[in-house]
């Protein structure tokens, strides 16, 4: 199995002025092409240690992948290293330089002469293209001459290890970008041993210690492996298996996914890249059915993580953040005498409000939100990270259907926290109800 | 100054199935301490790899941190790795021993045989107290013996270097506890060489390019030392300065801070924990206005942003999510001609919703936002990524004032992106208007 080394670059790693992600998101990719990574290392914007560094890795592991140091300023490195490591000149990609150039003229601004750097690169590498940023990375696989330069030797037969230095920038987008379009292929199709396919089964509404609990068994497996992972108020189990090739992989894991869906009933809501706001817009396309939000202390969350999802428009037309007593009233038709009585954070402010948006929307279900989101403006009998979500849905004939929740998320959490779990409640609401009514009148 | 290595231990780091927080705060912390931090590895549970970074870390720094491996299990192989390396006999510490019993006891449970383990100690080595977990970790100042071990020598006056080990366990909050309580005040002692003071100044409005560019005569400062970031969609300048107290350092560094705020006038919008929103809000609360936005691409973002600052009920009572053109009309009163004329992606909606959420909010700004977030939904005339901004504000006589913008992002960018960078320059216009009109006159 090839062996893998990741190397960040970039003094504000060590300074710790920013937090690495890039790490963990590369080791998970590279566990993904069963790639082993021995080693990970950082190291400041220091040409001699960077190139120690890169020397280093490049003798204990057959790919080296590089994040940071490929921006336009005097203290990015990497190329520059790379280059000097094997004594190969840097040469200007003509045709990243004139990308790099069309990017600044669209927006009217002259490139600064420093970018040019970004555009150069060591004899013999190739691009490795960025969709999304100003400058691309590199491919470059090491022949004999580089090899020998580093001390390293063809085997008996004459034949010279197969080894790749890939770099990235430090932006995470930028790097995601990149693998994705890239750098995974180049590698499996470079490095192909054997694959592990993986899928995370998303679950809300039950905890990571009761998931496991629930499907201990599953835990002890081997091939396929099963493991739970806490998520951000919802949690996942990632089943993985090893084969040869993705469908033997995928058929040795489908009995164990099977098994785990058909125990877990509605608290799993999907797997992957599926989010609760996109198995509820899903669920809202497929039933034809328009939807609502009168938010108040999420203050447009959920609204924006509905409409984040490519096509929203078939199924949202109005949301409102109604953050002032004054708007409830006119906006919503919420009545001076109910907020008089009960207070704007209050089961009955909540109904009002969802019954309210359905109204002037003329959508089909109404969902609201009220609650102190804090971190002041709680008081001993409504304290902060109390929320009341309705939930109300016109019938065709008859009285529309309601269903309230309650949460007391207490204060401890901080503002985020409450706003973001009180999505998370809302947006399951939504969904239970598309699935069946009957999950939310328990 | 002295130098200082992390090594992270443990293979579930490789594998990406934990984000290591731990550096980031060692890293900070060391700063803090005036120490240099020039690598950071992260290494498996393999006993020769690990050996191979411990020596390799104390050839070439002054004090090795470990985090992880501490823990009862056969793959926590830290303390055994650190006395083979120095040839040093694993000795039980009779107190730590009896404290990790007395834990069990305490929740009536039998000690496991496995976490004596988590009492053995090098001989030579001293306990890192841990005030928060089951097992402490070590403080071991190698002495000339140990030292010799590893290739180390005296120097010409017959002066041993200082190099010490310190571990701790992988939990962030037991290594936390354990460093300030312990292992902060040690190093001080042992290496006090003064403290770095940091502080970031936020830029909207210029590239990292033509930042760095702007101040490059500051790039090449030694002390302070200056550095450009880039952001999301903004970016960064860290001044640091080293010196024997904060009160020094931070004097150091601020000729250097008040010269690149005067050049860089209203592009630099703050610094460190500052935002766009924030800094937005902090405007808004001190000229005691009030604000309401009319969104369609955005979704709820600049308004989910806006409410996200504690205390942003002050100034906002009601923001619109207008997707569909019925909505603009109904709630907004945006008139169906113009909307026919015009279409909802154009100058002439995003004035008229403006206005229209200003008169419905009875606020005093109201800001607009139409445009093709994608991915479908462009046209050749009207293509994604196309983004119409308004911004009106009520007088106290006479008409309201309006400005005006337009953003070309282009498809490339994605969804999210588009919705990001609209939300950017939505706040930004914000500010630049509180700041004063006429910076958005140009």
């Amino acid at each position: 199995m090839a062996k893998a080394e990741v190397l960040c670059i970039g003094t504000e790693l060590l300074l710790g002025d920013v937090l690495d992600t890039n790490s963990q998101y590369l080791a998970q990719q590279l566990a993904l092409l069963g790639l082993n990574c021995f080693y990970r290392v950082t190291v400041g914007d220091n040409v001699g240690r960077i190139l120690d560094c890169i020397v280093t890795a490049l003798r204990r592991s057959d790919i080296l992948i590089t994040s940071g140091g490929l921006g336009p300023t005097a203290d990015d490195l990497t190329t520059e290293c790379l280059a000097q490591v094997f004594n190969a000149p840097l040469e200007t990609d003509q045709q990243v330089l004139a990308f790099i150039e069309s990017l600044f003229a669209a927006r009217n601004i002259k490139m600064p002469k420093t970018n040019a750097k970004q555009a150069l690169r060591p004899r013999g590498a190739d691009i490795l293209p960025n969709p999304v940023g100003t400058a691309p990375g590199m491919i470059w696989r090491l022949g004999p001459e580089e090899l020998a330069l580093i001390g390293i030797e063809a085997d008996q037969s004459g034949q010279w290890p197969v080894k790749t230095i890939l770099t990235f920038p430090g932006v995470p987008r930028e790097l995601k970008g990149m693998w994705e379009e890239t750098a995974r292929g180049y590698l499996e199709k470079t490095y192909a041993g054997g694959t592990i396919w993986s899928t995370e089964l998303k679950h809300y509404g039950i905890g990571e210690s009761a998931l496991a609990e629930k499907f201990a068994h599953l835990l002890d497996l081997a091939n396929p492996s099963v493991a739970p992972y806490a998520g951000n108020w919802e949690c996942r189990l990632r089943v993985a298996a090893k084969a040869n090739s993705v469908v033997e992989a995928q058929a040795l894991a489908q009995p164990v996914i099977d098994e785990i869906k058909a125990g877990s009933g509605v608290t799993c809501y999907g797997h992957d890249g599926d989010t609760l706001e996109s198995v509820v817009g899903e669920l809202l396309s497929a039933q034809r059915l328009t939807i609502a939000l009168a938010e108040s202390c999420t203050g447009g969350l959920i609204s924006e993580r509905l409409t984040g999802i490519p096509g929203s428009s078939r199924y949202i037309m109005l949301n409102a953040v109604t953050y002032s007593a004054e708007a409830k009233q006119k906006l919503l038709g919420v009545s001076a005498e109910l907020l008089a009585a009960h207070g704007a954070v209050s089961p009955e402010c909540a109904k009002a409000m969802a019954e309210g948006i359905r109204a002037v929307s003329g959508c089909d279900i109404g969902l609201s939100v009220t609650g102190i989101a804090g971190p002041d403006g709680g008081s001993e009998e409504k304290p902060v990270g109390l929320v009341y979500l309705g939930l109300s849905v016109g019938q065709k004939t008859g009285e529309p259907l309601y269903f309230a929740r309650t949460l007391r998320l207490g204060k401890r959490l901080g503002r985020n926290e409450i706003r973001w779990r009180t999505a998370q409640e809302a947006l399951n609401m939504v969904r239970l109800y598309l699935i069946s009514p009957e999950h939310l009148s328990v």
